[in-house]
């Protein structure tokens, strides 16, 4: 790894710059975007050309951020000063990155497994967020964390830690909160668009979904099929269905929560346990793995042969219960 | 109002008594035992008798922060000095009302409502938790933010807040927060105890609640029933359903969402809406009434009934659809 840039010296750097364009990861999520945009409205404010460019359209559910952004009007700008945001390697630039992996001047970013990719690296790898980065810049230039800034900084913290709850949010992250706060943006009105938003069909695959969950072993163990019929009827897409797995392990007593993805020939399996039992061990018992509340596997079978393997294989890892 | 007691004023006199009596309110929330636990633990460290006491028993859920305690144990001590903890008025104590209801003797709150019935008051209306009192008045004596002291009051933040997303969460929650983080205490886990954790019953209801949504006008109405039958086929309790409202709002796209909850001759309808929708003029119509964004009203008729008239209603203040 080459050397850490101080923020102090990526501010000045990009006070220096006229023409600066910001890369967004593919895949755009809230702190990618939110970081981005805060350095653009903060380098608008400075004068300077900007532009955000991102491989897959900006999410819809973030556009209180760019309101009035159309990103192809710039897309003819001649390019000086590349500006990466939020990503750790150049292939997760997506389609931008056979035009600019090699040209990135600086990265900007939070994520330990950053390859040093650009010419600058300014890496916070103990951040919760690439947000907080980029709040240390902005105040470098001397521009206050307010208005717009304030609000794309705010959606890089709230969505990067799950509304703050994540094992990655610090004392740090909740006083950059505490700051964006106090500079009179209304949360509540962001944590509504980031929190409380989900689609139609999403909605109804997990009304599917939960329905169909099935119980063992005294309701410790609960199994969630995810067939290929819900996927059909309701719509929802595979993106959508990545954070599904932690709902069998949220209700209450159950210790395994098992979600069992159906798909051409084999299931994709996650497993989510609480204290006692290990997830890892057993995922390992079918060649997956994980870590210990957390972890997977791939089943070439049915979904209820499946559940029918998982469910004898958790047994053992249960604890013993009390007469 | 008699004089608001100082939190420095408060510490004082709590470090005067030997023997302290600690009231949550009835139906307890995350905050008040939060708040009194925190309280009880200082209040120990320093060599006192304390004990708390609450009308209905202590949330399952909070488990955690209470993991020896048996209040059954002190019931028969001498009471010698109470103190009312996130107790708003003295019928919010429930059983304890009778005995404890015109002898508390300092009263710890956070809400603006409290009818000054304790002898002393040290009230912080501003604050988004009671919580926020209490780790002013444990600082005040002199003890560090630490340990389960930290735990109690963390959970307090995080429940009154909806995990510092609601709009009474304010920059000095958030700091506090951050002192807490600073101290050690592992917030991520629990977050998982507190946001988590929902009952077989509850999500087996919402399961059914959701697959039963119909959708009018686009897809900008939602109607979510819970009828009589899902309540007895699931078990879930009316308590369990009392945070439902907020379901068919979360829709993209959806500008009002209609929970109708079928009880014996008549339903009783939340609305909540989105921007233009006015929920509140809609509740009217049907002589219920509430705010902007969230209303309620009763009809007497059938499910099917209701649905029929609000629908009916509600598409007279939709906007117009863009062609």
């Amino acid at each position: 790894m080459k050397e850490n840039l101080p923020v102090s010296r990526a501010a000045e750097i990009l006070m220096q710059r006229d023409n600066i364009t910001l890369l967004c990861h593919r895949r755009p999520d809230g702190d990618t975007v939110g970081s981005a945009f805060a350095l653009y409205y903060a380098l608008q404010m400075l004068g300077k050309e900007v532009r955000v460019l991102c491989a897959d359209p900006l999410p819809e559910m973030y556009r209180y951020l760019y309101p009035d952004y159309t990103p192809s009007r710039v897309l003819e700008w001649p390019v000086e000063y590349v500006v990466a945001v939020d990503v750790a390697t150049a292939d997760l630039l997506g389609g931008l990155e056979e035009k600019y992996g090699q040209m990135v001047d600086l990265c900007i970013d939070h994520h330990p497994s950053n390859t040093d990719y650009a010419a600058l690296t300014c890496l916070w790898a103990g951040a919760a967020a690439c947000a907080e980065p980029a709040a240390a810049i902005i105040k470098a230039i001397g521009l206050p964390i307010a208005g717009r800034i304030a609000e794309c900084l705010y959606t890089g913290l709230a969505t990067d830690t799950g509304g703050f709850r994540f094992s990655n949010t610090t004392a740090a992250t909740m006083r950059l909160a505490a700051e964006i706060m106090e500079s009179g943006v209304d949360t509540a009105r962001l944590n509504t668009c980031i929190f409380e938003s989900v689609s139609k069909a999403k909605m109804l695959a997990e009304a599917r979904m939960m329905s169909a969950l099935q119980f063992y072993e005294n309701d410790r163990i609960a199994v969630m099929p995810v067939t290929l019929a819900i996927r059909a009827e309701t719509g929802v897409t595979g993106e959508e269905l990545e954070d599904v797995a932690g709902i069998p392990r949220k209700i209450e007593g159950v210790l395994l929560g098992i979600t069992i993805k159906e798909h051409e020939g084999e299931c994709h399996i996650s497993l989510r346990s609480k204290e006692p039992v290990n997830a890892d061990q057993i995922a390992a018992a079918f060649d997956g793995g994980g870590h210990r509340f957390a972890a997977g596997c791939t089943i070439r079978a049915s979904v209820e042969e499946a559940a029918r393997l998982l469910v004898e294989e958790a047994r053992k890892h249960l604890p013993k219960e009390q007469a």
